[in-house]
């Protein structure tokens, strides 16, 4: 039989209470659809550091490497916030996304029905919005070289953010690619009037548009990109950007749809491989208490379904559980107007199940 | 008697319009408070390419260092978006910050009660919105190092962020500064989880707080700040972040205001001499239709006056009649609600001298 290796990695925080209930959706779908997981788990982030002393163990890395996707929690927490640069939770993020090649992440950006009233954005405004972030995950300022020195005036600190033409190509294809399955329009967001990177950026975009004359291309200054998706969220389709950029936008993005706690993400790397992780972080402060939302860790089940497994049938059926327990009223604490009526996070999980 | 000379740069689009607006509410006060002005024109932006070949003449240079203020239309428009780098507007605009020492640009989001149904946020997050984006304006990724060069994998393109001790210093004091004179809230944008200058900022902004006890500071990741804008707007006073995460988080937080053809902005340097400007670009697509709106800029020598010239006075007169004019139903045709109702230019221009 063909059965997929998924790396498990929980996480910090809220992390393992999510992960928990994204993985009984997983057995579900064993059971409905006869698929054969196989899963492994790893030590990743805040608790790789406590238990391991480095937050993104070579264990761990061989786990994902040998895995066919990997499902991610959430890591860090005020913890490790204060320890130095090579034991911190992001340094193994970054880390993990270097090591397994994933180059592209993936950040949809949609409004829930039933969550509509929870955006601060006015709801006209908001109606239609549908969006997806495309971010460049492995180039930039993230990872050009960092350094300290000493200047004419006192100590100075030092990023370089590179980008090459074969890394602009492959993030821009993938844009270009997504655009093509949706409503074929695509925003490429750069600084081009300023940075020399981005004028890279844009001239690789135009030479790859080319390739899709049925997609609509703009090119969008990233100050005005911030504006629009304020003034006219729902006339984005896909946006393209680099790294840094990318992680401010998408941001935005999925904050003004209101659904933060309910939106999934992928980062991919050549091939179908990939890393699926809930948008929210590990929420320290509810930690524990077993009343976080688990909806964006099973929507993440969901995408990998789709992206890396080709699961379509199944991908359909653990969002259509999700929607259908929404229609029905229920709601965790951060997405329930009545918080006297929430339900707890294994009692959302068990009613998606069920309604599968 | 006590001369002040100020630099007027119209520029493109609806900068002349815009300005010669401001003009008149500057010739209304020399008459109600007895100041006396000396205005110096000067070319910049595209008409400059167009007239002297260059963005940014050393003519208007010297005109601009000879002069205690510079006042600015607005630069660029789709005629130079193809040019040449040094052929751009937007260099002229570089050129300019960097040459007059401009290094702290003041952008203030506020809220006009007549406008409050403008902005895509709901009212009830937006109400009490006043915030103050302090942006470093002449270091960072905008002037560090840039160049393409041959990599293994093709051509790649480089920018390099550099910040010393110093220029975070007096940029952190100016932002501690504001505050001191407002709610005394400070929150520091970085993105000190992956950057190097970053680090450096917020160990620079820790030390300088210390002088500064009665300030509260927060760091917050320019990440999470796009976010807590759309979320909490009102909670911020003043932010203070670094020219790259300025650009992008002043535009935001203006956009949110609903406000944006309403706001200025002020660009400093060391002791009193500043560079004042509207927030709203050249809008190539209106100009010279004389249906602009020349309330920012008519504020922007408000901010002027009051940041400048020490004539708080007078500044709290134009500011005032601004305000008296909106409310008694006042609209140019961006802020119009009945489009039909809408008055121009200088007819905007001239109910606010008279109301002065
Ligand atoms: C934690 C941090 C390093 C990371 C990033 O900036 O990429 C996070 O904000 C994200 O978007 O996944
Ligand atoms: C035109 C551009 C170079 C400029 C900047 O990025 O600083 C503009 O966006 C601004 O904010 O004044």
């Amino acid at each position: 039989a063909d059965v997929k290796k998924i790396a498990v990695i929980a996480g910090d925080g809220i992390g393992p209470e999510v992960v928990g209930e994204a993985l009984k959706v997983l057995k579900k779908t064993e059971e409905l659809f006869g698929y054969q997981f196989e899963t492994e788990h790893g030590l990743f982030g805040g608790i790789a550091i406590d238990e391991k002393g480095t937050p993104l163990p070579q264990e761990t890395l061989d786990i994902c490497k040998n895995a066919d996707a990997v499902l991610l929690g959430a890591v860090g927490g005020p913890k490790w916030d204060n320890n130095p640069k090579e034991l911190r939770p992001e340094t193994g993020l970054l880390g993990i996304r270097k090591a397994l090649g994933l180059f592209s992440n993936i950040r949809p950006a949609n409004v829930f029905d039933c969550l509509k009233e929870a955006s601060t954005l006015k709801p006209e405004v908001l109606e239609g919005t549908d969006l997806i972030v495309v971010r460049e995950l492995t180039g930039g300022i993230y990872f050009g070289e960092k350094f300290r020195r000493e200047g004419a005036n006192g100590e100075e600190a030092v990023d370089t953010c590179v980008y090459n033409v074969v890394e602009v190509e492959r993030i821009a294809r993938q844009g270009f690619e997504i655009a093509r399955t949706r409503r074929k329009k695509l925003a490429s967001v750069d600084k081009a009037n300023v940075l020399e990177t981005s004028r890279l950026w844009r001239e690789v975009v135009n030479r790859i548009a080319v390739e899709y004359p049925d997609v609509e291309l703009e090119h969008v200054l990233v100050d005005n990109c911030a504006m629009q998706l304020l003034r006219r969220p729902a006339s984005f389709d896909v946006i393209v950007t680099e790294n840094m950029f990318g992680d401010i936008i998408s941001d935005e993005a999925a904050m003004l749809t209101g659904s933060i706690g309910m939106l999934s993400s992928a980062s991919l790397g050549e091939g179908s491989f990939g890393l699926y992780e809930p948008v929210h972080g590990s929420a320290p402060d509810i930690a524990g208490q077993g009343i976080s939302n688990p909806i964006a860790t099973i929507l993440s089940v969901a995408l990998m379904f789709r992206l890396t497994f080709g699961y379509a049938e199944a991908a359909q059926c653990i969002e259509d559980a999700v929607k259908s327990v929404l229609d029905a009223g229920h709601r965790t604490g951060d997405i329930a107007v009545d918080k006297s009526k929430a339900i707890g996070t294994t009692a959302m999980g068990d009613l998606i199940v069920a309604a599968m």
